[in-house]
C-alpha cells in the first residue's frame, strides 16, 4: 500500500481487538442486536456462511454422511444423564420455563403456562441425538450411523465477539455410532482431517492438528481433537473439533446394539462441529488494515464490475459493455460454482465504491469507463494486492483467465497465511525463554488492553502435569493449545521425545502452547 | 395395483389421519421426539427439505432477495409493540426466563440467573428484523431493502401432527422494506407467485392463489394472501403466505426513511414465509397406499439401483455393471442438479429392499440381475405406476433416458393432482347445496374421527360477512380459505359478482369454503 491512511481505524498494530470489529462493521459482515450476546448475520457476512456450509456439506456427504434434524429444546432430565456433560454446561443454558404469555398485574405481559420440566436451548445435541439413535439402532447392520445437523445452538455467554463468541451461534454437529472403538477412532481422526483439509482448502487458513489436554476436553468425551489456527496477533482460534465419546453417551442414553453373536454392547459415538466462529477465523487470518480479505472459495462474490457512467453521451455503451461482461464472466467456474458477480452501478462517487468493496474484501474490482470500451480492455484491481496497484487487461483475456486469477489469489493468501505462521512458531527449550517470549514488551500482561503483538505458537516440552498448566495460565495466560499429530512439519524434532522445561518430566513430544481465543 | 395388498395400513380410504401418520413413519420422513411437539426430521425427509430450499433460495435471488440471519430469541418488550402481534401470538410462545442451572433442593438442577425481561423464542420474526430495519434504512437509496432469512421458529402447539402443524417448525421468512405502498403490494405479490410457481413446478402440488378474510389475516397485517392447496381428503392446506404489511411494523418499529425532498417517511413492508409444512403438503397431494411418492424435483434421491447379488459366480460381473450404470447415471442431469442415485447392495431380500424404496418414494426403482448383464439391460419400476409394473430396457437407452423419464413422472404428478382437485371443485349456489356438500355421508361430523373422505372446494358467492363465517364454521368446520384471484381458470364465472346463497348480500366474487388444516 503506497496510500498512507488506511480504511480502519484503528489498524491491527494499534488496536488489534478494536480493529477487528471495525473490519466486522465495515465489511458490512455482521452486527450486534438489541438482544444480549447475539448478532446480526448481514446478506455479506450470510454469503460466506452460505459457500463454507456449501464446502462442508460436500465433504460429509462425501464421506458418507447424511443431514438430519433434531429439537432446538432439550429436556433438564437429558442433560443430568452424562454427569460431566450437564456440569460443563449447566452455567450457560437458556432455559424455558413457560409456554405463554398473559396480562400481569398493570396489564404488562408476563410468563405463563409454566411448564413441568424445563427445557433448555441446546448447547450441543449428545443427548437428544443419542436418545433418538437409541431407537434407530437395533443391530450391527445399523452401523456406523453417520449423521449431521445444521443447526444453532445457544452458550450464554457474559463477554461476547461477534462470530468469535456470541450466545447464538450457528454450527454442524457431526453425530456417528459404531460398533467398535477402533471405528469410532478412524471417524474421529476422518472428521478432524476434513475440517483441516476445509480450512486450509476453503478458508486458506493454516491448521495443527491435535489433541487437547484432560483439562480442555469436551464435557463428557473421552478425547478431545482439534484445529488451531494462528491469527495475525499471533493467538490461537481453536477452529473445529472432534470428539471420541467411548461410550459414555452410548451408556446414558442407552444407545446399544445386537452383535453377530446376539449379544447387546453399547455403541462407540463420536460428535464434531464447526461454527460461525470460523468466519472469526477467516478474519482474521485474512483482513488487514483496509477491511476485509475473502479467499475466493468463500467469496459471496468474486468480481464487482463499476461501470463509469457520468458521461450521459457514453453511459448506453458502457453499459451495455459492462452487462455483456456481467453475463461472460457468470458462464464461468471457479471452486465448484458460478463465478459470482456484482454489478455496482449506484449513482455514488467512483472512489467511495470502491472504498466500500475492498472494505468488503472482494477478491477481484473491475472498473470500465469510455476508455477502457473504446480499447476492448478493463481495469482491474485484486484485493490481495494494493488498492491503487491497478491493470488494463484486454477484456477477452480476463474472462478467459477469471479462474486462474482466482485461483492465483486463494493460493497466494494460504502461503501468506502459512508464511506468517512459520514466522511466529518458536521451539523453546528454556523457561526463561518461554516467559520472554510470552510477556508483553510494554509488560501489560491484561490482554484487553491494547498491548504490542508478541508471543506466537510456542513448541515446547510437556510432561503432562495439569498443575504446570495452572500456572502457566495464571501467569502469561498460556495454555496447551493441543498436543499435535505427527508429519505437520511444525519443527525439526516433531514427535521426539524430551524433558519439560518446567518440571523436569520425561515428555513424549512437543506441544503448542499460546494464548488463545 | 394388481396386488390387493398395500405397504401402508390403513389405508387413505379407511382412516386418512392414521394413514398419513403412518406414510410418514414408513417412508423415513420424520418421527415425533422425546420433547413434546417437536420432530425429528430423518435423513429422507431432510433431503425433501434440502431440495426445497434448494429451489425457493434460487427464486429468491432471482428476484433480488438477499439472505441474512437474525437472532433467536425476542425481547418482550419488541412484542409488545405491535399490539394485534402480540395478541396473535402470547398463547403460543416459548418463553426463555433463565440464563443457567443450579443444584436446588435434594441437588436436582433447576433454573437459576433469573432475566431480567424474558425473551420468546421467535414465532416469527417481523419485530426483531424491524428493529434491525430501522438501522439499515436511512435514505431512500436503501430501498427497497429485500432480505430473506431461513430459521427455526417455536409456536407453542397443543396438538401437532408431523409436518404440518409442529410446535417448532422450520421456515423461511422474507421481510421487505420500501418506500411506497404500491411497490410493497407489488412484492406482496410477486412473492405469492414465487410460491404458486414453486408449488406446482417444484412439489407437483397446484394452488389456488387469493387473499385471506379479515379473520384469518396475519397478526398485524394489513392483507393477508395464501396459496392453497387440496390435499387427497379434500381440505385444503394453506402452503405459504405473503403479507402486505402496510405501515404498522415500520410505525411500531420506526422504520423510517428520508425521501427525495428531505422528509422522514415511514417504510411500507411485507413479509412472507413457507415451512416444512410443504412436506406435509407433499405427502398428502401425492403418497397413496403403498407409501410415499417423491415429486422428482424434490427427491431426494431420483434412482435406486438394485443388485441381485445371491450368486457368488456372477455377484463380480453383477457389481461391476452396476457400479458403472450408477456413475453414468450421475453425470446426467435433471431439475439443475446431477442425476441422484443410491446403490442398495444390503444383504436383505430383495422383495423387503424393493418394497423399502417404494415405501419412501423414490422416482424410479432399476434392478439389475445376471440376466440383464448378459442382455445390457436393466429392470426398472417406476413409483408413478404399479408396483409390479416393470420393464426391461436396455441399459443405454435408460441412461440417455433419465431425465425425459424424470420430467414425465414429475409432469404425471401435476396433471394426476390437477385432475384429483378438479373433480373436487364445486360450483355451488344454494345454502343446501352447500351443506350437504360438506357433510360426511355417515354424518359424524368430527374431523378426528375416520368418516369417510368427503366434500372439497366449494365455490359459492360470499357477500364478507364475518357473522356468516363464524356460523358455516361452527356448523360444518369450513372455512373461506381465500378469496380467488382472476385468471386461475377455477370456474367459468370467476371474478363474476353474483349474490350470498346466505345472506342475499351481493357478492364481487366467488370464494374458496373447505375444511382445512
Amino acid at each position: 500500500m503506497s496510500d498512507a491512511r488506511t480504511a480502519i481505524t484503528p489498524t491491527r498494530a494499534e488496536n488489534y481487538a478494536e480493529w477487528y470489529q471495525q473490519v466486522v462493521r465495515a465489511a458490512d459482515l455482521a452486527e450486534t442486536s438489541p438482544v444480549r450476546g447475539c448478532m446480526v448475520i448481514k446478506p455479506w457476512g450470510w454469503g460466506i456462511w452460505e459457500n463454507i456450509q456449501r464446502g462442508l456439506d460436500g465433504m460429509f456427504k462425501a464421506t458418507g454422511h447424511k443431514n438430519a434434524y433434531f429439537p432446538l429444546f432439550i429436556p433438564l432430565s437429558f442433560l443430568e444423564k452424562e454427569a460431566k456433560h450437564v456440569e460443563g454446561f449447566a452455567k450457560e443454558c437458556a432455559v424455558v420455563t413457560h409456554h405463554r404469555l398473559e396480562a400481569g398485574p398493570g396489564g404488562k405481559l408476563v410468563p405463563a403456562g409454566e411448564l413441568e420440566e424445563p427445557l433448555v436451548v441446546r448447547p450441543t445435541s449428545e443427548t437428544i441425538i443419542g436418545a433418538t439413535f437409541a431407537k434407530w439402532v437395533q443391530s450391527h447392520r445399523d452401523l456406523p450411523l453417520l449423521i449431521n445437523q445444521w443447526a444453532n445452538v445457544v452458550r450464554w455467554e457474559m463477554r461476547t465477539r461477534l462470530f468469535l463468541r456470541t450466545t447464538e451461534f450457528l454450527w454442524q454437529e457431526g453425530h456417528t455410532a459404531h460398533a467398535t472403538a477402533e471405528e469410532a477412532r478412524e471417524e474421529t481422526m476422518r472428521m478432524l482431517g476434513v475440517y483441516a483439509e476445509f480450512a486450509e482448502h476453503w478458508l486458506a487458513m493454516p491448521v495443527v492438528r491435535g489433541e487437547k489436554t484432560a483439562g480442555e476436553r469436551f464435557p463428557g468425551a473421552v478425547e478431545t481433537w482439534c484445529i488451531e489456527a494462528m491469527m495475525q496477533d499471533r493467538k490461537a482460534l481453536q477452529a473445529g473439533t472432534s470428539h471420541f465419546l467411548g461410550q459414555n453417551f452410548a451408556k446414558a442414553q442407552e444407545i446399544q446394539f445386537q452383535d453377530d453373536a446376539g449379544r447387546r454392547e453399547f455403541c462407540w459415538t463420536t460428535s464434531w462441529g464447526v461454527s460461525t466462529r470460523l468466519i472469526g477465523g477467516a478474519i482474521m487470518t485474512h483482513a488487514d488494515d483496509d477491511g476485509m480479505v475473502c479467499p475466493p472459495m468463500v467469496a459471496p462474490a468474486h468480481v464487482v464490475v463499476q461501470p463509469v457512467l457520468h458521461k450521459p453521451e457514453t453511459a448506453a455503451e458502457v453499459r451495455g459493455f459492462c452487462d455483456k461482461l456481467v453475463a461472460d464472466l457468470r458462464r464461468r467456474h471457479y471452486g465448484g460454482r458460478a463465478v459470482e458477480v456484482e454489478l455496482d452501478a449506484r449513482d455514488i462517487r467512483g472512489g467511495d465504491k470502491t472504498w466500500q468493496w475492498v472494505k468488503r474484501g472482494i477478491p477481484v474490482r473491475v472498473e470500465v469507463g469510455p476508455r477502457d470500451v473504446a480499447s476492448g480492455s478493463v481495469f482491474v484491481g485484486r484485493r490481495d494486492k494494493g488498492v491503487k496497484e491497478k491493470q488494463s487487461i484486454p477484456v477477452g483475456a480476463f474472462v478467459e483467465g477469471i479462474e486462474s486469477m482466482l485461483a492465483e489469489i486463494q493460493q497466494g493468501l494460504l502461503d501468506r497465511a502459512r508464511a506468517f505462521r512459520r514466522e511466529h512458531v518458536r521451539v523453546i527449550d528454556s523457561k526463561d525463554d518461554f516467559y520472554d517470549f510470552f510477556r508483553a514488551p510494554g509488560g501489560a500482561g491484561d490482554d484487553a488492553a491494547p498491548t504490542p503483538i508478541h508471543g506466537g505458537f510456542a513448541l515446547a516440552h510437556f510432561g503432562g502435569d495439569p498443575a504446570l498448566e495452572e500456572r502457566i495460565k495464571s501467569d502469561l495466560a498460556v495454555t496447551v493449545r493441543c498436543i499435535p499429530l505427527d508429519g505437520q512439519g511444525l519443527c525439526a524434532d516433531e514427535g521426539t521425545p524430551g524433558t519439560c522445561p518446567f518440571t523436569g518430566r520425561s515428555s513424549p513430544r512437543r506441544v503448542v502452547w499460546a494464548k488463545s481465543y
